[in-house]
């Protein structure tokens, strides 16, 4: 089975790369796709927007015009998507990781969980709508392993 | 214009008493929904659940169980809402307020975050898809007055 | 919060009533509804229609027009309902309950399971998709207990 | 025309062999899909998940990892499909069959169900919804052919 | 059970009539909606609009305004009723009412068919995505009777 | 039929007034919903929002907070309307009663559009997916009154 | 632009022909689909299932196995289209010509109608929903041209 | 990333040619659609159908026909893209853009408005829910460029 794969969550750490390359060894049909990883790429998404009118450099309206471009992205890939893994760190609100969880839900489109247990409690209400909650990079692997069956 | 009015989010401080008293106040005709705000009567709401033969009193079935029976809660008053308020502290996760969110971006149902400046930057994908933010109970009560005419 | 709950599942127990019952004692603010429960009567709910060119008393035809009669009224219902209480006992096949289930898992409508132990492992993809298994009618009490709050 | 087709149903006989078989004869344009067939394969699909915390080998939580994987594919491959094969066997429970064919229904995807004429009670209401009841492969194939066209 | 019925179909008999007749006299919880049975109150319900430029006082743009109009009327009752009653006469073209009926069986929203045998093979497309097939008013107020229990 | 109708459009005029006094003359059983006519107020609907730290009274942001305030109106009032009529005036843009126009031809919801015969041409796009053109307020009560039938 | 066009109607004279072989000529990137158009293979199309108990070679039933069996290929042809082009002819009832422009129209499908003027009147609910109403297949090929740009 | 563009809105400038040729410079992976941008083609895109019965040369019967030709073209670009640009300019009514914003918002496909910053206030409600507001082509151009990575 060919598969679209969203991965979502904290752009700390260098996860997806690791899943992408478990993935390929295991030789899996799969194509991955993401919001952007590089911080200051991603929250400077939308400074080149408007008319210069106001001083959006920083604050509520600068974020507002960036995570509204990324919304695009977001938006058009959990779309495309089979199946989303989003990733939860033990640092950073990763609001927008919970978030995506939620539109998940909605739409009833299949995700699964990355995350440590000691943030078990706080994430329940994400992992009761999940299809699996893994620990590691690797039980994310042997999920998409055995889903591309 | 009656409005129904799920309030989501923390449930460590008594913003939604405040919410709904100003709104009492301003004469709104407004019916408020909301999650269960007991924190041990919320985190238990599955022990009754089961067989017994595992024991979930604690750890993620234990947390589980509880929030697959709040969801049934929350899926079936987001459904019945005309918009949500979704209001986020300083303290603690809050990664449900955040599903609650997507969820109801999802369903392009309209909601207003409610929340301090100094969380603005780690809240933009939140608040990209909300139709208003809010720093105040009086704000909020305002909004859903200006909402009610 | 007032629930409009469907009930469905084997008609050979009164597990309905109990439900019903526990839910009247305990002074929920309820409307249930259910299929037809009379064997008999189900069954034969197609047999008055058509033009007798065939004889379908009995036979693949006589269960398609009954089938489709009733379906019209479990389809309406389970639109109308809030949560869906889904009942497998020991005995019978009881397909047209997992069939529900399935039903309201496409729809996102949220649904609690109520059987035994020992039928965990053949009900294993309908309890995967459902917010919460009873064993008991009163786990069942107590959860719409819960959720009327 | 080419379709894409899902087996769904008990995976104790052949049946699903001998269909693709009949229909590669025939050199028809089909692509299938299918639920894992390996028994064992499937009832361990969730053992690698989790934080290994609770023992959770045998019994409910064992079987909701693994059912709650499987449901991933079956999500992914049902909503892919323009048409689902549906085989009820003589044997075992197979609430799962009866719980994709409900999903089917409730999304308005045509399904065929495949069984012997002495279940033609219980199996009424996933017959009054399917498009065909067919009671050999050979039924399924000539279907499958004439659709092709 | 209280059910909302809309009547589709010929309006040169009185069919209507009885039906609702025949539900009053068993006393039945039903809200009946019909398109508008006056041949030539239906025709002209477009005459009074636009601007007078052209003369559509008949013809195709003459039909096409009071069709629009009265297409509001028939999308709106469609989508408030639980199930539509859709009458096939010996006489007419009667392509309004096949074309309720795809319009019904797209939405998943339950009809029956009401009409005698000497039509069942040109109506077997509409008949197929039928719940039910009557060849009389006594058999669909049975029907209902047997839905509003 | 009781209808809940929906009046889009220019606020610099009392055609509203005029709709509802003339339905209220012919004893029409209809409920009114329209967006917030002063336009000062909708103007200024989200000025009390946010935290101060940026100058927003004016220019592009300011408004894209009343926007947004007014739009959870409008999305409630249209969701929960059966028909809109939407009115275009000779003078402003009126871009918002055209924006209204595409939202209610996507979600399939009937509007009757009223206007006068020199805006013919801009308008056609908007009038192709209306289910009629009134010319004059008249044309509109006559047209409520026919369907409140 | 390319398009999928599906040809539903009449199947007694050669106008899906006529089409296709003038899409052709204008060398138009067309993909063109349609049901069955040999009579009797359509009508027989469900005769090969079943368990043989019913004596199905005639009457409802048999012609309720093919309808149904065809259904499959309508419902998959519809959903893969970008229009269809819906022809009604003089002769035959084509009941399943208008049902399958209602399914179009609740789908939000675009569809084209082929027919004379002299049956106008009678299709005037069904060319309201249409997006043209053609009168020859050279006007069917210049709007498939035209949209093909 | 691959990306479906549909460019809507004024076909008075060149700003199609534009925004194509700065998203080739960059080498992006991106498929535009567009309107037909030929303002007499565009116009005369209805007049040959139809049986001549009326005189339809000019006037609102003869922008109906053309606009829902035009129709057809639209609904299935917006439906195969995923994102729109909608352009504003300083000339024309431009409602059919307004309208095409409408549809998008309701359907939840992202969109970026392109205008000056004149038009802020009229186009309020426009850009309340688009994903961006560029003022010049440049500015598209790196949206694109930022979504394309």
């Amino acid at each position: 089975m060919k598969l679209n794969v969203y991965l979502s969550g904290e752009i700390h750490t260098d996860w997806r790369v690791q899943i992408i390359q478990g993935c390929q060894d295991a030789d899996l049909n799969i194509e991955f796709s993401s919001a952007i990883t590089d911080h200051e790429e991603s929250d400077s998404a939308g400074d080149m927007l408007g008319d210069g009118q106001l001083d959006e450099k920083q604050g509520f309206w600068r974020d507002h015009k960036s995570a509204k471009v990324n919304a695009i992205r977001t938006k058009t890939l959990i779309a495309a998507c089979d199946i989303a893994i989003i990733r939860f760190g033990d640092k950073y609100k990763q609001w927008n990781a919970a978030f995506d969880a939620g539109y998940c839900a909605a739409l009833n489109k299949p995700y699964i969980t990355l995350h440590s247990s000691d943030i078990i409690h706080p994430l329940k209400e994400v992992d009761a709508a999940a299809h699996a909650w893994a620990t590691s990079v690797d039980q994310v692997v042997a999920s998409l392993k055995y889903l591309c069956k």
